[in-house]
């Protein structure tokens, strides 16, 4: 992997990738406006004992753009500039213009009625192709093993910022779920804090830690091996299963069969593998129904604030939203009102469905 | 509000209400289909601490039914009968068909890799009108009242059966959000055990008290009608407000302004007030883009498990999936992967926009 750092005209950073080639870029780096003046801030919700994030700036971000306008494309007419610069180079990371959370974000004045403090962090957005048409499915193995070490390293450049405890890229697919730019990209959130999310794991991992002394990523592994019911697809080094407590009909999780907390922990050969084992989870959600599966991917890492968590296990949960041809999973009342899942299906069966899948089919 | 309990012909029960007429039923009660064997299942998620129900029998359930059948209609054609009688009677109340809890659930065989147990609590249907054709907003505000009184006696009747400790009543509305069925209605999902939501409420109120001696729900009550900045309509006996932490970009609450944790702690004048404000509220909220708002609400009173929960504070939370015109608000990465919302406005600047909603425009 070759990386090389540039600075946009409205101060964002921009760091372009490329999994052999030297970089070239063949014009100026561009900004697709004016700066954005950043003002996020976070609020205690108090019941749910969870940061909110507030970016009113958000407002004016942009929607379905006309045919021919794609800020995600390399730019062709300086006219018209987008986020990115013609020139050679493979995938490109550049701070989100209108972030949520902000490493510079202004200490807000105070509001009566509940805690507040500034939106600190940073969003970025990971372009993942030149190609508009293409989808992380579609694209060769080898930029899917670039991305990889994109992760990697933006993990690393993010948390190296003493203010960042953890780091969450993930990409959301499909007009189906509101995305606004059908470039292919993903994005990272990095916050100043562990989410609740991961907070919860953390203190669940301990528990499990306590009270067997192995590790719960070790466990689980072993323990999915050896039933063998919900296994999709195994290499060597990775491995991709459903579950057994999915709360995604099809939900599908990618894991190095080596437990390690960060991707920057796997080798070159580990790396091959789990890039080769998430192409091909994603090639099996397309084929399923013949459609393109529109899905939220999170990687799932340890945190970033200095401490040691040899106990978390990596992965990739791909969470795809339809549960039958045609028909979406909403998150409806017990889902967001109790925060528990209602799963139509058995995650043996729909593991069986996936694993049967035959390479023609991909 | 009088009420009348029947037994549907597939062995599930019906009760059906009337806000002050004797009620009336003008042919037998019918059921739609052969019972359904309901063998819902619980599985626990080791990392993020909560139950997922499996019910796999509900893969059959109905989705946008051809014209011409309406399931929730009074039964008109004996020869395709509904799942209700014809009749008269204001509200309707039955054990969904298709059952993501049951209280006859069957202890399922072992799962090896994952705690399994019955899927045991119960799951109903509530019928807000004959006519098939309104809204909630859209009903008289006498309906709206009986719905309150409804939403009470089934949280009574689910509540006395001990295996029962959480009851919450909802409703899913709009086809943006997966609705099936376009007659007005909501559901009641109860749970044998504290969901996740609601235990983390409690653990943070409990800290509240420990640490002001105060409940929770009166400081908050007390805080949002001194600052006045995301009050929208107030009455003597209830108020609704944009709660100072939303994570919906219109979040509307609707409170009584007495905390109290039940609906059945309410008098018969603070009920007159809390459903007027709930019909105030839907009716804005369907005003301020001049389209029928999508939305989730949800009716959260406290646990029914047998202890007291003084500082528990009953309160209805409306989620509207609309930020702005056209545009839903998804939940993506951060949401979904950290539990952590993005919210594009400031609650102050919302409440204003709903609270300067003229009567004429509702």
């Amino acid at each position: 992997m070759i990386k090389a750092d540039y600075l946009k005209p409205d101060g964002r950073r921009l760091t372009l990738y490329s999994s052999c080639e030297a970089i070239r870029v063949d014009g100026p780096i561009p900004s697709p406006g004016d700066a954005v003046h950043a003002t996020p801030q976070l609020r205690w919700h108090p019941l749910r004992g969870e940061w909110v994030m507030y970016a009113a700036h958000r407002q004016g971000r942009p929607f379905l753009p006309p045919p021919g306008y794609n800020p995600l494309a390399p730019t062709t007419d300086p006219a018209n500039p987008t986020e990115l610069p013609p020139g050679a180079y493979d995938m490109a990371v550049f701070q989100n213009r209108f972030p949520s959370l902000s490493l510079d974000a202004p200490t807000p004045a105070d509001v009566p009625g509940v805690p507040v403090k500034a939106g600190v962090g940073s969003c970025e957005v990971v372009v993942f192709t030149q190609d508009p048409g293409a989808t992380l499915a579609s694209l060769p193995a080898e930029q899917i093993r670039l991305l990889i070490d994109v992760w990697a390293d933006r993990t690393s450049v993010l948390g190296a910022d003493e203010r960042i405890q953890y780091v969450l890229p993930f990409e959301n697919r499909g007009v189906e779920v509101g995305v606004t730019l059908h470039h292919p990209h993903g994005q990272i959130y990095a916050y100043d804090h562990i989410p609740p999310v991961q907070e919860r794991a953390l203190v669940n991992m301990r528990r499990h830690l306590e009270a067997t002394g192995r590790p719960w990523g070790q466990d689980f592994l072993a323990q999915e091996r050896l039933a063998g019911l919900r296994l999709i697809c195994e290499r060597p080094h990775a491995l991709s299963l459903v579950p057994p407590f999915a709360r995604y009909t099809y939900e599908t999780w990618v894991l190095p069969t080596r437990a390690v907390p960060f991707l920057s922990d796997l080798s070159g050969a580990e790396r091959d593998d789990f890039a080769a084992v998430l192409h091909d989870a994603l090639r099996r959600l397309d084929a399923l129904f013949g459609v393109r599966m529109p899905y939220l991917m999170t990687v799932q890492q340890a945190p970033v604030d200095g401490h040691a968590y040899p106990e978390w296990p990596l992965r990739i949960e791909l969470y795809p939203y339809l549960r039958a041809p045609g028909r979406m999973k909403y998150l409806a009342g017990t889902e967001q009102g109790a925060g528990e899942f209602a799963n139509d299906a058995l995650p043996e069966q729909k593991a069986a469905e996936l694993r049967e899948i035959t390479l023609e089919q991909l």
